[in-house]
């Protein structure tokens, strides 16, 4: 994603954004907070619905400081809790850290919180570039290969911006912070069983015509093809 | 886990938890919530926090229509946003979904959506129970060999059970659903690239005594190990 800003200020985590404890994990620089949001798919996004918290999983994307969202404009409720305060987390897990006790338990992680209120983007380009980048975001290199939207399905859209001002990144690697006691007593197995996200060969639509062959975008991005059964 | 219930009702959303469009997509069996929560390592889970809604990624365990989660007894603040009105949500993405037209992008996902208050387990020995059903849906199989947490840890443990009640379950697979006229248009590809959470093989503790071997509740959970560089 493109950076719009020349200077950008640091993180700086508000008391709703600095919640958790641990805050030797905290991150400041700002190109932390872009490379979580960018190496994701699926945000959480957390509205005020009735005056209860919901929580959601939607898609989004980024360009410089600046995260779209988009909802229907059929979903009355939703449309008012979206422009609401809203709280968006998006979470890499990247390992189970295993300790000599259970309370040492952990995961190693990447997480951003943002926090602020979404507004809806009325300007019709502006509002054609918010899906550019979300398309963009999900499926890097489709969107000057497929049908653009149309007028129709743009009306029935509701294309949201979020500010990235309120943000706070959180941080946890390396194996596990076992007490002294427990390392010395010993015989326990510790360390980190590492995860991570694959993807794996394209399957075609079953409608495809002939001929036409998986694009390099998507080919692309398949992980350890070669070692794929 | 183990199921406490014989007879079990049916999901029934609420308003709230049947926000999103595409009904279609819902399920109603519980036996579904249940395979999507066994499958998660990390919830999301949204408190609400001076009147805006705060998400944060959080680790839990079920034990049959309980869903066990917990924090420190000296985070105040998030104590009492944790014992009032909460959403949580277990996300899975299958797979990306590639369409002839921008606008139908997708996911292929499974996703949990619970809405309750959680309360805080007061009984010792429920707290402990509720300990070891996070550290076994984190790391099953290990909660035998461990330290079992002390009374100063269990002290500073703040633990809290939220009955799965209310909840809803959404799943899509498949290919893209694209206009006719899109499909009649062709020339573009469409499909799905699926995407899976792999282990790779564990990294022992820096500081592990010589002679301990990886236990095969850590080895058995490798991913395709007969691969792995």
């Amino acid at each position: 994603m493109s950076e719009t800003a020349t200077t950008r200020p640091p993180l700086s985590p508000t008391p709703r954004s600095s919640l958790t404890r641990s805050k030797e994990r905290g991150r400041t620089d700002r190109a932390e907070l872009d490379a979580v949001l960018d190496a994701g798919l699926v945000c959480h996004l957390g509205v005020l619905l009735g005056g209860s918290p919901v929580v959601i999983p939607t898609v989004y994307g980024r360009d410089g400081d600046t995260l779209y969202l988009h909802g229907s404009t059929g979903a009355g409720n939703l449309r008012a809790a979206m422009t609401g305060d809203v709280s968006l987390t998006v979470t890499h897990v990247d390992g189970i850290v295993y300790a000599r006790s259970a309370m040492h338990f952990s995961m190693n992680y990447r997480s951003a919180v943002i926090h602020g209120r979404p507004v809806v983007v009325t300007d019709e380009d502006a509002r054609m570039h918010g899906m550019r980048v979300m398309v963009e975001h999900t499926a890097p290199g489709a969107w000057a290969d497929v049908r653009s939207p149309n007028k129709k399905e743009m009306a029935a859209t509701l294309v949201l911006a979020l500010d990235l001002t309120e943000a706070s990144v959180k941080v946890r690697t390396g194996g596990p912070r076992d007490d002294e006691s427990d390392i010395e007593t010993g015989g326990v197995w510790a360390g980190v069983l590492p995860m991570r996200q694959v993807f794996d060969p394209p399957i075609s639509a079953a409608d495809l015509d002939a001929g036409v062959e998986v694009p390099e975008y998507v080919a692309g991005r398949v992980t350890d093809s070669a070692l794929v059964r």
